[in-house]
């Protein structure tokens, strides 16, 4: 890596550091979301930390490919990281649990992902580049289609077309500007999907599903769950007769089901817990939407891609000391079942690895936020293979990066949630712990 | 392993996976004996599962012989079933920890070794094969040797044989039905010890020792350590009356010590906790004893041996998800440190692993419930190398099954506990985390 990498600041700065304190949020950060003996050994330094996130990175051997597709590909500049880093594997969640990407990310960021969960709703918001204020409740909403007599009779609606769903939207959002005094704020997504946000003073997202689950069944009003619930399930109810009267012409899409009713979570940001001035380059809303509910500034990455990244990196190297970047195609073909693609995508993201890194980050780790193996297509309970670069890492000699070298690193078989302390102290951001 | 292995479901079994809730105990089972996220994900389905332990399995290199027993042995099964395995080692209870056998198999499943404590009465009560209700106290008995002034001079009363055990134990239990309201059932055990439950209402384990510990000393009387503990006393101390009355004609068993008074543990069933149809194939009652107090269905393993276990395993494949399946040779070969023999105690049943293996489970697990190395002739804490094969384990590739191999395998060194999460993950019956 000697050719784009090596040039990381002197131990020097370790002593000379700028020591900011990052705004205090009158709580204690560390307890609030899971801490640890880091959190009062940081200090504040021009140090920079790249956490590249390879999505759905880790994989598995089978009979047909007995080398995972990390192991097969061709990555000259992800082994030559390799040579140098610290290796090893983490377990976003625990052992034997399979991690949505929310508990993943969670993970990587420092969060316990047990101790903090982000509702369905929050998510589904947050993934369709939704702004969430404190106090919001959002859901899922999905168009179905009723019967005369009220039965749900296909929970889809048949899969409408996205662009269906973009003009019963707005339809609705014209309509539904306020009900009893609660603002509402719809955004159409996929196919017969879209998120709502209810605003306004007193809601809370103790709130039932308003989805039968299956077909054959009416749609179960929102009931609150707790007493300051009773305005909230009002105003879901409300918007529910109010879609079915606005779209009874419809012959699919003509009412709505609402679940997965949440709040934003009450986090301390990133930039407070590890005193880190955070940037996210992610092309996806999704990953956008969770980076901005830790508190990260989200980069422009127009005009997307890979290439949109380099150049939102690129322009604002100066200006951060902590950046995630995302990278989406791994996990794609990990949960299609496509070896070739997932190889590809290593392959794609590795060509791409001496621009990501031009502008000498002091660390670099390479990971993903769960596992996605091929034969399995889907997320897995698999530790994810991770490395760490930095001039300080001590390199474990491994000439590759893969699920098999990463078995016997440095770094051993961890929780995720202790990434970022390591990157800290790869940075050269924490002080020693005791006398 | 393909000759007899290979066959496993496909994962669709988790998406259409029978959804059947264990039957609910009233308490958080998760909470009572140590839980998990796992708690909240589990799904029944008719994937099936073999816990294979082969006590006292771990063991340590030493100058005589540099290779352990299983590096030793000549293993073509377990190294084929290691070539697409993920291997690992466990710490039973923790580290520097050596664990007798109820805290390594509650661990193994899935229990907190620490949280959870089986009383020395319990297990050994258990180990005789006797059942015990809830409710019930029992206690470890010695017949012992006191001189006429009523001193201690022998607490193992000269080793009696177990034949004459078995004697005193009938003559003492035709005269001992009843002890002022409470009833008394002995269980001879092998030579001077036997096993006793008091049984009644409102009896207490708060009782101490009847055991000077040392001889030169009377017999102290049990003492009630609580309030509602006295009749439980009174009962105990009515015994060793009763006994020195009838056996004061013997010259070496003429008085019993009774000690670790303990009730049975208010556990959640395996079955509840991790909605297995769990069965026990064991020949060994201790084993036997422990997983009914589990709550699993205990097979009858006549022949006995590991013939008998194989055809009651044999004759219940499609009744069971969980099968426990338990070797206990190689513990007394390390516990008597006889190297050979623990060598030839693995080969044994290596060489019987095609048939234990013949119906095909979905997850097979083998590891020990502790390590008992050959120079130590003890128990010990070295983490027990493990391996775990299923469809979608991810093999390590290691091509040998051994301590050191397991060192540098996917699963690390982790806590014995949680095995049993990882287990259910492989047979796919543990569903996604958060979003």
């Amino acid at each position: 890596m000697r050719a784009f990498l090596g040039a990381a600041a002197d131990p020097v700065v370790r002593k000379d550091a700028q020591r900011v304190r990052g705004r205090s949020t009158g709580v204690d950060p560390a307890q609030a979301a899971g801490g640890g003996p880091w959190a009062d050994l940081i200090e504040e330094t021009p140090s920079r930390i790249l956490l590249l996130v390879m999505d759905g990175l880790g994989d598995i051997p089978s009979r047909e490919h007995p080398a995972t597709p990390l192991e097969a590909a061709r990555t000259p500049h992800l082994d030559e990281l390799a040579r140098e880093a610290s290796l090893g594997r983490l377990l976003p969640v625990g052992p034997g649990i399979t991690p949505g990407s929310g508990p993943g990310h969670l993970a990587l960021f420092g969060y316990d992902p047990i101790g903090v969960q982000i509702g369905r709703g929050v998510l589904e918001a947050v993934g369709l580049d939704m702004k969430l204020e404190a106090g919001d409740v959002a859901a899922r909403g999905n168009f179905c289609t009723l019967d005369p007599s009220g039965i749900v009779t296909d929970r889809r609606a048949g899969r409408i077309e996205t662009e269906k769903t973009r003009v019963l939207c707005a339809r609705i959002q014209t309509e539904c500007e306020r009900l009893d005094g609660v603002k509402v704020v719809i955004q159409p997504g996929m196919s017969h999907r879209f998120a709502i946000v209810f605003r306004g003073k007193g809601l809370s997202d103790e709130v039932t599903d308003m989805d039968p689950q299956k077909e054959g069944r009416a749609i179960p009003p929102a009931r609150p769950l707790a007493a300051g619930a009773a305005r909230t399930a009002r105003a879901a109810n409300l918007f529910s007769r109010r879609v079915q009267a606005l779209l009874k012409g419809e012959s699919r899409a003509n009412a709505a089901l609402l679940r997965g009713f949440s709040k934003r979570p009450d986090l301390p940001s990133l930039t407070d817990r590890f005193r880190l001035k955070a940037a996210c380059v992610a092309s996806y809303p999704m990953y956008r939407g969770l980076a901005r509910l830790l508190g990260m500034e989200i980069l422009d990455v127009t005009p997307g891609g890979l290439d949109g990244q380099c150049v939102a990196l690129d322009r604002n190297r100066d200006r951060y000391t902590f950046f995630y970047f995302h990278w989406k195609a791994t996990d794609q073909a990990g949960e299609d079942g496509n070896f070739e693609a997932k190889v590809r995508a290593i392959e794609t993201l590795d060509g791409a690895l001496p621009r990501i890194l031009e502008w000498k980050p002091d660390v670099v780790a390479v990971t993903g936020d769960h596992s996605s193996p091929v034969p399995l297509k889907a997320h897995s309970w698999h530790p994810v293979p991770a490395l760490i670069w930095s001039r300080w890492g001590g390199g474990d000699g491994q000439g590759r990066f893969s699920e098999r070298t990463c078995n016997s690193g440095s770094l051993g078989i961890f929780a995720m949630k202790d990434l970022m302390p390591l990157l800290l102290a790869n940075a050269l951001k924490l002080k020693k712990f005791g006398a």
